[in-house]
């Protein structure tokens, strides 16, 4: 498969696809700034407006912000391999610390409320999500950056980290469904149903939310849109299949 | 690629992961009944229990059965294509009227008690993955079983089938996440957040749910899983591609 990726012509298609992605991903973050300031007062630390920190800092974290480092090895197919990771590793350093102000913000502002914290589906999933994120990342750090593991354990984790990924990334939209869908319940009540201009202002984002992470695991999954692996990649794997033919009924 | 599959050992571990996955779907399937027994009264159609079939009918039709009918081509590896291909589309028309009946449940619901309809996020989500697995079932069935498209038509729509029926399935785990929080809200209310049995007993419903989402996924995304072309399947595949290998560069 992988010489088969570095034979075929570039994606002549992908651009468009990337570009479809930002715009949906930059509608949903715009979107989700406006029902904050329209509907719900703005937003400030030092007030009842710091709640609406949260859920800003959560869909700019740990939805566009994550689905954007996904996409890194796609776009950016000719750069060498270490600082293509390298940027895929900093852009969910940022992810994480603008989602941890996000944290922050909600449980200082329940601690502040004497409301009581991590009762709902959404503050499970959310918190789930949020360790889950951690250990990728220092798994990933620790076998691909530094120390690094053998090219042979790095073959073997890589499909592994890949799947998570993609599975903590849509874990992360569905959390953000699921708070979105909190935040009108608990506001609106039965005026949601009368077709609120909140209500529907809020569904659409959720639908746009849902629209971003197709198109993400859309442009992740497409194989033949995989980075074609590079000249000393391939000699590396070539060598490492040649050593390892022997023992391959191991592999499963 | 499907070269290599076709080579590669038999997967060992495949037969755990799909019974665990069947493990988590049936523990989503009996816990839902589970909750609607315990703390909604139990089902029936003619009266205001008729609400709690939309529940049921849409874990075991679009959440489990939709699941399993995606697992097919893991499970059934060495059957003919046709007979496993019928399978996957019959378990999706299972799937498929069994959600009607859970459509039809809450319309009916709704109308009686004169609630309006549609105007929730988890209505629109659920609305939209009703239509598109109706027309993802009749491209597919019209593609692949009758009339049937030419080799090259399949081949080029098959990855496209695949991705958007995981993506369907993925946004019904999602719409049922949304309605089961619905639910909780609506009828919990503040008492939500006192740890009730019920909230409690939900939430880990929702986790597992999320959970077998990750399962089926896994399964079907590891690229050593797939299913192996069978002798005549590769035979036409190998001839295709002597055919058609002068004009590679239209695909892309």
């Amino acid at each position: 498969m992988e010489s088969q990726a570095s034979m075929a012509p570039a994606p002549r298609a992908l651009p468009y696809y990337v570009a479809f992605s930002q715009l949906l991903g930059l509608t949903v973050v715009a979107m989700t700034g406006a029902w904050l300031g329209l509907y719900r007062g703005g937003i400030a630390w030092e007030s009842a407006l710091q709640f609406n920190v949260h859920p800003l800092c959560m869909v700019i974290g740990l939805v566009f912000l994550q689905g954007d480092a996904l996409l890194v090895y796609r776009v950016f197919r000719n750069e060498a391999k270490r600082t293509t990771k390298i940027l895929h590793g900093l852009l969910h350093v940022f992810a994480f610390i603008i989602a941890l102000v996000g944290l922050v913000a909600v449980f200082d502002y329940h601690r502040k409320k004497g409301y009581p914290d991590l009762y709902s589906l959404h503050s499970w999933c959310g918190i789930l999500v949020f360790v889950l994120y951690l250990v990728q990342w220092l798994v990933g750090f620790s076998f691909f950056l530094f120390p690094g593991a053998s090219f042979s354990l790095r073959i073997r984790y890589r499909p592994q980290h890949v799947f998570f990924g993609a599975a903590i990334f849509l874990l992360s939209v569905g959390a953000a469904l699921l708070g979105l869908k909190e935040a009108l319940l608990f506001k609106l009540g039965t005026e949601y149903s009368m077709f609120e201009p909140e209500g529907v202002l809020a569904n659409v984002l959720g639908l746009l939310l849902a629209g971003f992470a197709v198109a993400v695991l859309y442009i992740l999954t497409r194989s033949d849109w995989k980075r074609p692996p590079q000249a000393e990649e391939q000699a590396l794997s070539m060598d490492f299949k040649t050593l390892t033919e022997g023992d391959s009924p191991s592999s499963q």
